[in-house]
């Protein structure tokens, strides 16, 4: 019987994995995550609105789709209590532990999910297995139903040692818009967490791999641009028009034309565009939904201002409006070596740990950048570290899936360095 | 009692109104039609496939959207033999009657309809009576209805006059996306007519106006160009993509910059598109559809011309592939003056007409241009003439309407000035 | 003996042609014209800064040029006194002749030239009978030697009449550039004009031929953009550089996409572009001179309007700055029908009119249209007549050249049109 | 008294300053070269066309140019029976001596000026002391005549020690528009080279420090693309042009879009553009002058196949053509260790050396690489190594000039280096 059988935990992944819900929309897993945390000995649970700067949420949905998810959790048993608190979008939690004196330890996990329709091959093991995704057309194709579940096997490990300081896992919500990291790096239960970790599985790392410090966080920023002209009949009067399309034309060329930075690679892309109505008028309604990132915060903010001078400019050359706003947003982050260094011990004590790396860049976004930069600017250190998983897809890919055993490893790789930590305050 | 209800005429466009079918998909209305025209003394009637030339259709549904329209029609009551017969989206048909020596006349009125919501307003007349539109977002706001009733009533007293000669009515389908006018006027049945009519309702003339001879027809060419590319993740790989929003946007700022003509008028217009899936995805699929006029056929193919190759070289220019087609299609045409004086001779004797004017500018496209190039260009003459009437709404809006009693008055126009041409053979 | 030949006519042309000056570098060909007008009785003589609205002169070359061109004139032999008034770049006269009752009549012709190096071919009849220009580099290659001639010659013939009323003869400055009409427009010379003649040679209208009223003149406008930005090498630090051939080329992609209007034809170009310094520094200035066209004043407007915001947004899209100026402007105008009818009158009785037109379409621009409409709006009348005449060459090519007899022909048709417009004040 | 007099090396140096030439058209620096090394004893010595492969020139000027240069070398002295050998810009020279066994070693040293105005400053030492250029425009800005000197210093050094081996000095034309390096590298002079060094003096290193392996060449590609279309008045027929600047400007707006690529920086620049002739022409003839950059030679390739794609396409775009041409190339390059190690060795025995750097990023392009990764893929060892310099101003600036001490310092270390090589064979 594996120890991931022990706790229920491999439970506990799968119905968080039947229930997959995208950002500001985790009604039914954060009410599980509550329910299985109420059951701990904890010192406090902040819940919803309590784990968040509420002001800092991006791109949270209408309020009739808030209220949908929020129905859905509830038909699907989610406890009535704690979706009364998540009322609104307020989802993810905090669980704290204190145990005597001695260091505060923080763990970030998220818990968001995928816009993807996930497979129904009889090869994918939750359609085999019977824990597909009963929210058809999403999914957790990123493994948070893992990470959620680490970070209560983590605690439980943690309250079985003679651990001596205070706990707090974050349960964030949101990450995939990178949309949920800054409201809980604000929410205030950060400012007192010296160490910091967090941690991600797959990544292209096969079982029984353990990566000590991930680097190369790409800061980054979702924007979304929406232009706003006039229409008019394209072949009687198309000098009555203010053309969105020619404006978000205009804006497309010009952003990808941003002059490159000597201190380091950027990104854009304008991944989404759209515009018009009938090919007989004049485009009244256009928009680009894009994003744009550095290696660092400022490249990345360099990267922000010229698009949104040539955004500006762009609806302004064609005689336009836009709107641009941010859906989210990320800043990047390192790993401090002494954090990574015992996770390096941790994982040479885990069994099934066949290889520990060092280092590797993840090459790509991530909000916790928000909670570890919160700590590293407080004088504390941070690491994120990656746990290996033979994922047959990619992330992000209809057949995504992770080892169920590999997460009794995150378990005990995540328990051993938190312990450490509390036992060396590096 | 109107004359309109004489023959049971109102009953009949209202029926059509409430059946409003777009391009390729007018099974109901051609099988009302051809059941009006069954119940007439017809030498001939050439009904779908046998009035077209099929291979010249634009723009037609796939089969699985033409089955669903086939569908609808065959619940709503339309006789099943002719749906047979139009299986596969061949709608329209042809009406001949021989009458002695004389000239072959042919008139040509349209059918098909709009995507639009219509209006359930109780001051729009269709609502307030019961014939609203039973096709949800469908709908007839250009009268077409009011023209297959014309042509049925014109053809009813022609027959009852002493007309000598050959009379054609044209039921065209697929007008408002220019694609039904080429396989008609192609379809042999112009080949030995000489002298043609096409009529339309409103047009911003009032009731009770009349003009004789409509002009300013903008050649129209309707196209969609659809660009492939190559995904890539736009943080980790921008390199690996090819890029369809960079070649889109490309392609629709030297569109619109496309020189003017010194010969005359020309337009263009990207009035849809899109493309992209993800912000964090290098965008592999992207699409314009758009529309390029000018004032003659020769200043529209001009146009043409340099549209496909700005599409051509966008994509190249992006590394990516484009694939360009035609979606409807219309010259550019001129309405002879000698038929436009027998409308005005006609016009002068119908009750109700008070106004009649020599010639206005359409400001727009027609297919009707097809038929009526046709005729002239074996030496013919061709008029279009208008027949106003006081529409609440403007034509392709939700509240357009038309007066019923104005139909009447078409009928006797058409129907006199038809006897005219035979008489005077101008 | 030609006429030509009698007033010594002919001379006068060649030594203009000897001397060809552009825009309001007309030292030599001013002080000519006034040698000659000081030999006629005239009432009052208008010169250099009395003939203008000084602060209207648009393009202005630098003080060195004047200097130099002024110099140049001096040592051709131009009367030093005349040359002292006329210094500053303030060229151009009017004659004023008051003979009697009757109405204010004037007469517009322009005497600048063209940067044009002349043909020296033997078949070029100013290199084969010794007077091509002798300022290398520019060329009376547009006739307005011979328009000069026909000012004094019209004058000399209306003298000689019995004509009663007021003559005035307007010797315009820098038509070229569209940059001297309106300084004399806004003269007050024109003030209590009633009726006004301007005339042309050429236009591809051969010897004997004459264009009573002329149309089509496009309303027109010369725009210097000039960007700045900010230079930085563009392999160690691209991005402190400011670019502005990328705002240059965004200007370009736009200005040619400004929307057609329906209201008539429109016209841009970017005729003269260029930017940079060398390939590895990102380029800090960049300039587009070019024109914008409109068949009447208000689409040339519009067409300015649009074109200003698309250069300020294209440098601020890309962090530069753009300096618009205007370097010349014409408007729009028209023929009156009264005033080209008594061309046509006149016309009939001048010997060697070989047939004549009643309108032709310029098709181009001019800036008389600045003093046509000045009269036109002070509710008198203008007319632009043509004078035809075999040219080898085109307009504005090497090897133009007129019939010098033709000349004779149109002193003629003008002074018969003023006669006539005296005696009949139509 | 110096070293540098002893040699009379200042002199040597001062004579190449005043005679700054450009690429091909080093007569009077070759000359003067060859000059002094015929003065050596030396076993070969290959000049012009001999020192070349001589089809890969590239961006050779026009014969006329040629000639002038020419004509002004031998009115400065230059030796006639040389600068007959380089006569069609057939500039550079390899000397070889052979001097028992041992390894072949390789010195590059470049020789070409710079299109600068020097300065005619008090504080300018060549102004201030009388050897300032005498080419008007022409400079050397970036110390290739202290390069020269070098080479032949080093050249006397070596011969003056217990040097056994080959020693080759190539003395390049060209480098500054990366247009010499490869015909050097590819005359077969390096094909036995087993060991090459290269230097530069300054690049912001002060007088006393040695950089002993310089790295971060960006491999480079200068180009220039020609447009040619089709003018037409722009007033009268805008569509009969083919317009060239709106080929260019479409081409500039997509060059400096190209993908960034994740495996390393990469650069675009459109540095020096321009088109057309008047503002009422459409412009038929436009160009861009500029260049591409990546941190490998991969990466260039990279930027260099987009932008071929790019310009074709945009001139496609608007019916144009385009011809691109490449005027210089470097790929990129690394210093090896083991010969660093002799520089660093070498200096450390240098009097007047104040400090050692080990490496540098040069943070720019040189095409010193094509002769460096010639010898690295024959299995040879190459090492760039630079020898500081206090230098007012910048490098390519007006004020740019060495410390002429420095020379000897650069003589010495390259000496010792060359000699560590003969002794240890690294």
């Amino acid at each position: 019987m594996s120890v991931l059988d022990t706790h229920e935990y491999r439970a506990f992944r799968r119905d968080l994995h039947r229930h997959p819900e995208p950002a500001w929309r985790e009604f039914y897993t954060t009410a599980r995550i509550v329910e299985e945390l109420r059951e701990r000995d904890l010192t406090a649970l902040h819940v919803g609105p309590d784990a968040l700067a509420t002001d800092e949420r991006l791109n949270v949905p209408d309020d009739e789709e808030l209220a949908e998810w929020e129905d859905q959790a509830r038909e699907a048993g989610a406890d009535p209590e704690t979706l009364d608190q998540l009322s609104g979008g307020y989802t993810g939690c905090v669980a704290v532990v204190e145990r005597g004196d001695g260091p505060v330890v923080g763990l970030r996990v998220d818990i968001d999910a995928l816009p993807i329709t996930e497979s129904e091959s009889g090869e994918h093991v939750p359609a085999a297995e019977g824990f597909r995704s009963e929210h058809e057309g999403f999914m957790h194709a990123c493994g948070h139903d893992a990470h959620a579940t680490m970070g209560l096997g983590a605690l439980d490990a943690v309250l079985d040692s003679d651990f001596s300081g205070t706990l707090k896992v974050f349960f964030q919500p949101g990450e995939e818009q990178v949309a949920g990291g800054k409201p809980m790096a604000e929410s205030g239960h950060l400012d007192d967490v010296d160490y910091l970790y967090a941690v991600h599985v797959g990544l292209d790392h096969p079982s029984g791999e353990v990566v000590c410090g991930v680097e190369g966080f790409l800061a980054v920023r979702h924007f979304l641009a929406e232009f706003t002209g006039e229409p008019a009949h394209a072949g009687a009067r198309p000098e009555q028009g203010r053309n969105t399309v020619q404006a978000m034309a205009a804006a497309v060329q010009n952003l990808y034309a941003i002059p490159r930075h000597a201190d380091g690679p950027t990104r854009v892309n304008a991944g989404l565009v759209g515009g018009g109505t009938a090919t007989n008028i004049i485009p009244e309604e256009s928009h680009i939904e894009g994003e744009l990132r550095g290696q660092t915060t400022e490249l990345a903010e360099y990267m922000s201002e010229h698009a949104d001078r040539i955004l500006d400019s762009a609806a302004e050359m064609h005689d336009c409006e836009v709107d641009v706003s941010t859906l989210g947003e990320a800043p990047s982050a390192t790993s401090d070596d002494a954090l990574a260094g015992l996770v390096r011990e941790s994982a040479g004590d885990v069994e099934g740990v066949t290889n520990i790396v060092d280092s590797d860049d993840l090459g790509g976004s991530e909000d916790a950048t928000y909670l570890m930069n919160r700590v590293q600017e407080q004088g504390g250190l941070a690491c994120y570290l990656g746990v290996g998983t033979d994922h047959p897809g990619g992330h992000h890919t209809t057949d995504f899936d992770v080892v169920e055993d590999d997460i009794a490893i995150g378990i005990d790789v995540i328990a051993g360095a938190i312990r450490r930590v509390a036992e060396t305050r590096p």
